[in-house]
């Protein structure tokens, strides 16, 4: 079931220690056949070295397992509720990298102080408050994802602008147009907080890029007028 | 004498350099076998690559060597004094990692300011004072194991619970159900204490992590009501 | 057409990933043949580990592309303008890396607190200003070269004694006297600006080096009394 | 001529890189024949992974060269004046270590945080002044040694016990009892020297460790006390 998608996210997972985004199990990839209504995600708790597609869990949106032999990530409802918010996105990842995770630690989103940040996240990165204590035993996963898509969507966000989250005390989630792609951003993410926080302790006092230099990086990348790399065919 | 631990005990060792925690031979792992009360440890001073399995030392709950052809670690009376305090602890870790180190030199306990920490360490990792002139002249490494155990139960701490300590100006010590679980919990250490200190740099006013959110995330790991991972067989 | 150069600035480019300098496609090294008035660029975005000495395009000093089946590296204009204004730079290296970027990013210069930044950068390394609305609108990497070309002549900078720069919320250049001696001092560069901030952590109040000892190493290395190293034949 | 002592520099030179110490050429290490009067150096400026044991020089007390086709490292007057001033050092490393060398831009010395410094170092690592105009032009590398002997004897500080020295806007030297000692004490000074920095980011305010804990621990390492390690046969 599902044979290629499964191919895809796992490769899509062992991407993720490679790039030096996870210590031991914390963190999970996933990607949706849209057709279908159905995702695949890896499984929980499983580490890494051990992992073959075979051990990929199908889930559906509502995040109930329909095929595997493991439990799905614990994170799986938060994947759910964003599959369903996000109509274009289709994979998504989580985890806690270094320094994404400091900044969310930190409870700040981070602010796009040069073009490495502006050629993939268009603005601040946003960061989310605590679930409230009833939230959290309503439904932790869940209400992480309901938090997530309210959140842009009560502030305008367009999840494809900013494929990325910062949970408060917790830790990124990054997305994209598959599984690939989400981690490029986890990727990307964590090297922009990085040069974020550098750049704070070596200027206090910095400022966010121009928002004409914002602009023309994202827009030299992305939409009708972008020009950066090949024509796709 | 003990050759299936005396294997484990070897690659539990030979993890702590892979992990990037040790430089040199800063560091120390070792596992009881509760039965025969007999504990296997790393040989003082024996460079890493030069180790094999039979190198490791079989040790008494008193500290005395019971067989192996090279002095057990320096630490050695540190493991015992733990062993006889923590009866549910069959794994020590000693290491200078980087991060964990660094906060133990400031002589501060580690905050818990996200569910990373959180998911293996309930609480605030503590530091325990220096040990007095006196204490370091009858017996330095039996000392500190009396002030880590003293520590721990004057303060209601429990050790599975809280499998970590720093020792002031000195470094940390890590434990677990075996030596594989103590280096795991000295990585996560690491990690946890690295992060801990680039959120300050990034938020100078952090505050930790809500209660409710470190007990959702130790508990969904740990105890009765865990659904992390796969159950046991 | 020109294929030693392309194997040349082939192997160049791929020392920027190897020396931990790029995180995907983001950076790009060129080197001209003077003779020809024609220089050798990467392609824009296409991924290191499916670069071939082929891909590389070969580019007049318009900018414009004269071989090659793909496009050139968008950051191809200020690279023309370069080669235009700096006549005895024959390589050109653009990257986003991580401290030479947070310095941009802070918008500050790189002060020479040590020997080894005297060792290859003749004073602080500039950084300067963001580009106007209009300068972007009317042509970004043209005008980004023409910037860097003013500002090194306004202020009486000579390009061979200060190989880098820095653009405010964007990232650093460096040059030389070919492809491969830019990335060289991309490697410097970015070693330096990480050393200049720990340094400014270690020390708030930490002034740059004196002068004499600047122009004592800058010479050694370089000009009619240097003694570094062996006699070229 | 003294081919093993050749053969012993070499390695020591080849685990600069292998230890992160040195980007490039930036390091050198050497050993002494005490008996012969002569040491062999690494020759200036040539890329490590084109050097042989052959390549490595043979210079006198005096620095002058007495064998070898290669200049010895332009840094051989100052090995040359540590090797008089110093009777029982037989080995000298000179590395521009990240953090060692921030701590020499800093300008100050390395304060002695905890035991992994105290077990190698005795007591602050001192940082000596910038030369002067005139020591410089009179020569630069000679009373770079002068400056060092001169200081340890003034303060008597003893080069055995303290085996490393920062100077200001330049970087460490270290030494011990041959080459590979030397080296060794050259990875322990930039591990100390990075734990000290974060420390300080983590605690301000942290004063250095109690004096009783430094003399255990270094002493339990050195001197007719120690029982760290195996006995020596």
């Amino acid at each position: 079931m599902l044979e290629g998608l499964k191919e895809k996210v796992y490769e899509a997972n062992m991407l993720l220690p490679k790039y030096g985004l996870i210590t031991f199990t914390w963190g999970n990839a996933s990607e949706i056949d849209r057709e279908k209504g159905l995702f695949v995600i890896k499984p929980s708790g499983v580490e890494y070295d051990k992992l073959s597609p075979d051990d990929m869990v199908v889930v559906d949106l509502d995040g109930n397992k329909v095929e595997g032999r493991y439990n799905p990530s614990s994170d799986t409802a938060t994947h759910a509720v964003l599959y369903n918010a996000f109509e274009k996105v289709n994979g998504i990842v989580h985890t806690h990298s270094t320094w994404a995770t400091s900044w969310a630690q930190a409870g700040r989103g981070i602010p796009c102080y040069g073009t490495t940040h502006a050629d993939y996240l268009y603005g601040e990165v946003p960061c989310v408050r605590n679930l409230s204590k009833k939230e959290i035993d309503e439904g932790y996963e869940h209400n992480t994802g309901v938090l997530i898509a309210d959140y842009f969507k009560e502030n305008n966000i367009d999840p494809v602008a900013m494929p990325a989250v910062l949970c408060k005390n917790h830790g990124p989630f990054t997305w994209g147009k598959n599984a690939l792609d989400a981690v490029h951003n986890a990727v990307v993410l964590d090297e922009c907080a990085k040069m974020a926080a550098l750049c704070e302790m070596i200027n206090p006092n910095v400022m966010p890029a121009p928002k004409e230099l914002q602009d023309k990086h994202y827009l030299r990348k992305h939409g009708p007028g972008a020009y950066y790399g090949q024509a796709e065919k």
